[in-house]
């Protein structure tokens, strides 16, 4: 697809988007309220389950099919020394995936999830492509690039090659609505992103670098100092990045988080819950949410990473993670847990009964 | 089954329980750090699954069979009008349970787990007892006695009656254990109950009755600060309970209260992973923990209700819970949630390659 193609897809996606109508939940209230339960007592549960019903404009809201897509990518700033982890770390860990061996292979099954793998510009390559041996999963290899540019010293991308990430995350949203698909959630894969989600942080929050950048997988403190550094780096060559998320996206982001955040517009354009991960995917919805604020209006935060700059986005977008287990890893994993918690609100909210058909007597008042 | 017996039955319990060798949960440490992510980035996964392995003796923990234990149980001193439902609710949820209309239905369903359902002293009747639809579920009618006394006028049980209770849950530890299961979790259904439950928490933690008091299922301020003031009287007129675990159960507890601490004495016995559940349940597994401090290895504690009480006691038990949802309901519904979570926790620990056998680079320090 040219450029111009991509261009037009993105627009037609943010177009198609609308928000919620919200009468849907304060129907699903007073569902609640009927059920054979004390009011309000399945506390958060309660509130995904509504937003559920808004989502997809029914009482009884279905999320019995579920897939995390893991976007892969590499990154130029991997170069500075930002990551406990060299580089070809990325395609080995796309290798992991499609032979079954990562956490989100074995989390994803536990949420009774599918696995989709998208390379969208991973630099190495990846071990045991041609013939994934990952049971129902699906392998998409289409690299815009073989990584992105050093946003220490030059923007991450070309335009053209951002919109054709973002096309690609459509694309994504658009194959799982045609699979029935209803909860969709939010992977990703690349040595070096927590730089970029850091550097995007900083410039969307107005918080210093310092405030936004954490360890990733794992830095010690002197090379957390280099790493704050780099942001700060990235944040200087690329100037002043004003309030256009697609050029903080294009000067600061990667291919990965590109098409996270095309994933993002194409599932709310299609109505599908959107369920975030850690830092990086939640980077990709919030600018997706600048991009067209109802966005938000279909987010599901999974949960709380110790990243500092996680919070601070949380906060952006309005959203409270439903879990806070102190897991970093990303790949979608705070995901898939998430979407079990989402699974059992649809379940409730769904499947009891109410005071009258069960013959229980409600509360006095 | 004689008092004596139960007495002999509930002091072989208590005499079979020891502490795990925890030198398995480092070599659960030890494998983390082999598996494919950058270690502790499964973050409190990975604290669950070495106690799993502490627990069950091995670094391949299984906990594919799991159950719900709901024991049902109506209280004397709901006749001082300490809930918003009337004391029928106990006996009616029941009969819900066994049509398969109760919350707990549906996220026993959703964790994967079965639903045993054990009358131990419910007071009014049973819709449907003889003929439960729910597919798959245990029910056991095996009542002590109907409901306990008024624990604001007088002791809750007598001696033999706790002691017949705490054996009907060590027995159903033991038919968990002989169906294969390794997870159980602990659900309770009793108007009332959480009355009961302050009282006890302000016993053991010498915190005044407001403090340890919360609205339940549901009080305006006005009613529960009548319900603060029917927790004062049952401790004044229960006396000073110094600190034998055994007194504070039999005169402020409940049958399903005593029931739970025998299944929580019974499961540790048998080397049993044991989730709590809410206010009531974790009240049950402290006292357990009183009688046989290392109880508390074998516990989950699975979520924080809002019941003022409930931090307090895991404060006391020195356990962090898995979620936050704001749940207050219930019937084992957190536990069922948090089950979930452990799956998780256990299905990454034993399914994920290891750096070697994916080769995957690992970090460079």
């Amino acid at each position: 697809m040219s450029s111009e193609e991509d261009r037009a897809v993105v627009k037609e996606t943010v177009q198609r988007i609308s928000p919620v109508d919200r009468s849907w939940i304060q129907s699903a209230e007073e569902r609640q309220r009927r059920l054979t339960k004390p009011p309000g007592s399945l506390g958060r549960l309660e509130e995904v389950a509504g937003r559920l019903c808004a989502i997809q404009q029914t009482l009884l809201p279905r999320v019995s099919r579920r897939r995390i897509v893991v976007f892969a990518a590499d990154h130029g700033v991997a170069a500075e020394g930002v990551s406990a982890y060299p580089a070809e770390v990325t395609g080995q860990m796309v290798g992991n995936f499609l032979a079954g061996g990562a956490a989100i292979n074995a989390l994803a099954r536990v949420a009774g999830a599918d696995l989709s793998v998208v390379d969208v510009g991973v630099a190495s390559e990846v071990p045991g492509m041609s013939a994934p041996t990952a049971p129902g999963l699906r392998w998409v290899q289409s690299r815009v690039r073989e990584g992105t540019r050093n946003i220490a010293r030059e923007a991450a991308m070309l335009e053209a090659e951002m919109l054709e990430a973002m096309r690609l995350g459509i694309a994504e949203a658009e194959q799982a609505a045609r699979d029935g698909v209803t909860l969709l959630g939010m992977g990703e894969m690349g040595i070096g992103n927590s730089t970029a989600a850091s550097a995007i942080t900083a410039t969307l929050s107005g918080l210093a670098p310092e405030q936004v950048t954490g360890p990733g997988t794992g830095l010690d403190p002197g090379a957390l100092r280099r790493k704050v550094q780099v942001v700060e780096r990235a944040l200087a060559v690329n100037g002043s990045l004003a309030e256009d998320p697609y050029e903080v996206l294009r000067k600061l982001g990667g291919l990965e988080i590109a098409a996270l955040c095309g994933l993002s517009l194409g599932g709310a354009a299609l109505r599908l819950g959107l369920v975030t991960d850690g830092f990086i995917a939640t980077v990709a919805a919030t600018l997706a949410a600048r991009i067209s604020p109802a966005v938000i209006e279909y987010l599901f935060a999974a949960h709380l990473s110790p990243e500092p700059g996680h919070r601070v986005l949380l906060d952006l977008v309005g959203q409270r993670p439903l879990l806070d287990l102190e897991m970093r890893l990303g790949e979608g994993t705070g995901a898939a847990l998430a979407m079990t918690v989402i699974g059992a609100a649809a379940a409730a909210h769904c499947e009891m009964a109410t005071f009258d058909s069960a013959g229980v007597s409600d509360r006095g008042d």
